[in-house]
């Protein structure tokens, strides 16, 4: 199979790089002016992401900005939910509402399977529209949520504190649960597949809630259904290079070894592992991605660096890292401390070790 | 040094019991009607914290219905933060609130060092109030937050979603947030110690939020801070027993080696922990409180034993093992739940190994 030539593609199949490659998880958001000014235009969260062109404006503005290695694709988890027949709403201050709930089986039944070129043809044009645009400057990453954390919206009806909804339903009604994590796998699977055919060069699946579980859940009701997925994907892209698959499970650093042997290519890790321990850990068998701890970002410029630095330290000389953040930035981050995390990680160079 | 009879305080020092104790988190709590008829008649929830005689009615209130092997002094953790002289308040919905919050040296300045004797005076009245009612039918169970859980709310002004202001601190300016921590050492130590005096059996520190730390930062300004304390208390009781003290950190079951190094006597862990793997990591060196998940309660009576089996299953023969739940008990929890759940615990068995 033919090598990429992109930094960061050639770090998540674990070849060598001369550098390692950085991007931002949630680097298209509201923290940057430029994006608030595309989302009023937009009118609200859902239209922007239903809007290719505004949605391909946002993709690009933080590789325009700081010049990172990766672009991904501007959208929302809950896409996916929504196209398979639910009603998908984002109240002020809330966060999502999918309506009405999952909790028996004729809900279960209501859901229909879907193609996602029609019900979400708005991300393929999405995915050409960012393609024609970056021009191949930098590789584009597609995503979707993982199964279990789609349904846990899907079932609690929107975000939850407690759960109560899904884990009830996980203890004494497992069937009902696997029935619905059943078709998100499919779903998801067919997603992902289509984002390739139309031009993302990797996927990511966030299992944004799998960090709720105790262990033997999170194999049985997360990893085991995103191990479906990822062995159901199809891992060469249309123009022949390989297409890396990501993991990133927030709150999951004890299950690493679990989630290395799932037939992924990276395991993205937060803040809370440390990623030396973490590479010891997965003995190569993946490439990581992560972990500065968001929190950095609120730190001087002059910190930034130092812990930026600490981070590439502790991973040891590439290759097999993709620097990001442990978890999305925040909202309240100041651009310009993103540039100069950016900047150190690209300037980074691990000291000889023949003085 | 004599031995307690109590089971509890027996499993917290890894002496033989003929079965696990068991108590639960948040156990005098909204969830119980009986609970919330006592709160109503105090106002509001500082007034019933301020309140001995009502304080100690729903202290008792679990262990009269449920039978549990542990009383939990009812408070909260806020108030050293207010007697230390910030100003406390709780918002409808919204959490605590600590006014004006710590940000620079003269805000550190204005805490005063407090005598818990004096301050808190309300709290050894309580404390008092329920011995005398508990009359010996279990132990109790005194508690502060970690110096890092109360620097948060103090540097935050309450609760936090990013704990930006904090970890700003922590990156840019350590010597203030160091600066803070060593206040709360010396108040905490100062603090269980009267507890001690006063007539609790067994000590528990809450570390809320050292789960939003990495293993450096936690080790650096959690644990660091809790080991002063434990170092610093009264580990005999007025009655010539041992007084055990209980580390809880959530999140944190990576850092469990550090902690059970601490010079605790137990180990309290959250759900996402396998706690026979915890044991053997641990290797006898510390007793282990936990660590069913909350929601497990929200399943049928059947299947609550069947998860409580399996905690104890995973474990193994006692001595050793605290049965808790891995988080505090969520308001909408059904009373009859935690009947079954105390019921399967105190009724366990372990398999005969010779058939």
């Amino acid at each position: 199979m033919p090598e990429p030539h992109h930094l960061f593609l050639r770090a998540c199949l674990n070849l060598p790089t001369e550098r390692t490659p950085v991007w931002i998880m949630r680097q298209a958001g509201r923290y940057l002016p430029e994006y608030m000014s595309i989302r009023q235009q937009a009118g609200d969260f859902l239209n922007l992401c239903k809007n290719p062109e505004l949605a391909t404006q946002v993709t690009l503005q933080p590789i325009d900005r700081f010049g990172l290695d990766a672009a991904i694709l501007f959208s929302d988890i809950l896409v996916v939910p929504e196209a398979m027949g639910m009603g998908l709403s984002f109240g002020s201050g809330e966060g999502p509402l999918l309506e009405p709930p999952i909790r028996n089986r004729s809900d279960l039944e209501r859901l229909h399977p879907f193609d996602p070129e029609q019900e979400l043809d708005y991300v393929m044009e999405t995915i050409r529209t960012i393609r024609k645009r970056l021009d191949d400057r930098v590789p584009l990453i597609g995503f979707s949520g993982s199964p279990w954390t789609l349904a846990t919206y899907m079932v609690e009806g929107g975000s939850s504190k407690n759960f109560s909804r899904i884990k009830g339903m996980m203890y004494d009604q497992p069937e009902l649960l696997n029935g619905l994590l059943n078709r998100l796998v499919e779903a998801v699977t067919r997603y992902l597949n289509a984002q390739i055919r139309h031009g993302v060069q990797a996927v990511q699946i966030f299992d944004t809630w799998g960090g709720v579980l105790g262990h033997r859940e999170f194999l049985e009701f997360s990893l085991a259904n995103m191990q479906k997925i990822v062995a159901g994907l199809d891992k060469t892209g249309p123009d022949g290079l390989p297409v890396p698959v990501i993991l990133f499970a927030k709150g999951c650093g004890a299950h690493l070894e679990a989630m290395a042997a799932s037939g992924c290519h990276v395991v993205g890790l937060d803040w809370t592992t440390d990623i030396g321990e973490a590479r010891q850990r997965v003995q190569g068998r993946v490439a990581l991605q992560g972990n500065l701890d968001p929190a950095v970002l609120y730190a001087s410029p002059e910190r930034i660096r130092q812990e930026a630095a600490r981070v590439l330290t502790a991973y040891g000389p590439h290759p097999g890292l993709i620097f990001n953040l442990g978890h999305g930035i925040a909202p309240d981050c100041h651009p310009e401390k993103v540039a100069s995390l950016v900047q150190a990680v690209q300037g980074f160079q691990h000291e000889s070790r023949h003085p």
